[in-house]
């Protein structure tokens, strides 16, 4: 005999549910968020149903507003994986006149990545840094990277040499080889505004709730 | 003074060496997992970094090999986001003649979803359905559900219904309203080959995963 509740709930209502559980859930745990952070947060743990993004999310000295305010200049986001792309909230995006750009399935990019023997994901970041890079770069730039280590420590030798100065770094690869690191090198930035998922966990889809958690918080 | 180590690890060798990790640490854990299942449940470890996954996964009899089959027949893939569908390998998806479709933009989808009240992702359920449901449908259909339980819900209706009868469901809805009880109702599925992320956890990641563990065994 089966015996399977279902909650009624409105589509419309069901998002509005769903973080009401989830701080219902913090509340349980004894958790209370920073303020300014707790909407990235709470997005994370919506898009992931995993709690342990309430302590392993790191933020810099106000990097939710610097993100944010990125955004209402138009910034162009950068994303290591057409996933991660697909996952933000394009409409929101070009309502601020930004904008959501990958690399990884470009032809130059296989080519070149094949020619140096490097991966796509360096590839990428540095054609971000042709295209938006300094000394010309006047449009902010945020990077949201959920999969590739190997993009984020470019990315921090790029930001490191000069050559890029992003508003914001999102930096959540998942996985096992170099992404712990990856992370640790992004928190040594003093000047770079970050949203670290410090450890292993991470993905495109937890780049991209972070990415519409800011875009949602635009009025 | 810094002191963050990293692995050296050619581009070709990154996936290789992450499954080597990962199964030193199952190894360390003393978890053995069902040969016939194994590549899928490291495919999702891999994507997330959550060795629940070793635990949360429940196979129906020969859900594998069944999807493998499936896809060789030329399966057509629905996912409920288009991130999912984004994060499916496309080349060897259609190397085998199978195709990947998401309904969830479309517009007739959208204006049908805001008529009726229900969810868009109820409303790609029953298109697909009509495309691809008995008792016409001949091209086997692999459902990859990493968002909605009320597709999940819904689809476990249909197929209840008799109206479509599924080569494979993967069942990996995430978060909290609905979605424990949606995955449930689907383990109940007597002659509906599954895949099931027991629990709040999935994602669409982890349903393209799971698709990508299927094609890449398939030689």
């Amino acid at each position: 005999m089966l015996n399977i509740q279902l909650e009624q709930v409105l589509p419309s209502q069901i998002e509005h549910r769903s973080f009401e559980l989830i701080q219902q859930e913090l509340d349980h745990m004894g958790i209370r968020l920073d303020p300014e952070n707790e909407l990235v947060i709470k997005r994370a743990i919506h898009t992931t149903a995993d709690f342990e993004y309430a302590d392993s999310l790191v933020f810099s000295s106000h990097a939710v507003k610097k993100g944010m305010e990125a955004l209402k200049q138009g910034a162009v986001i950068i994303t290591d994986t057409n996933m991660g792309k697909s996952g933000i909230n394009k409409r929101a995006a070009s309502a601020l006149g930004a904008e959501v750009l990958c690399f990884m399935a470009d032809e130059d990019i296989a080519r070149e990545a094949k020619e140096r023997k490097c991966t796509r994901a360096v590839a990428s970041m540095e054609k971000a840094v042709r295209l938006f890079g300094a000394p010309e770069g006047t449009r902010p730039c945020i990077f949201a990277i959920g999969n590739a280590p190997t993009a984020l420590i470019r990315l921090y030798e790029l930001v490191k040499e000069g050559r890029i100065k992003p508003s914001l770094i999102i930096g959540a690869p998942v996985g096992f080889v170099n992404v712990v690191q990856s992370k640790e090198l992004v928190l040594t930035l003093e000047d770079t505004p970050y949203i670290v998922a410090r450890g292993r966990k991470g993905g495109s889809n937890v780049a991209a709730a972070i990415c519409n958690a800011l875009l949602y918080q635009i009025k």
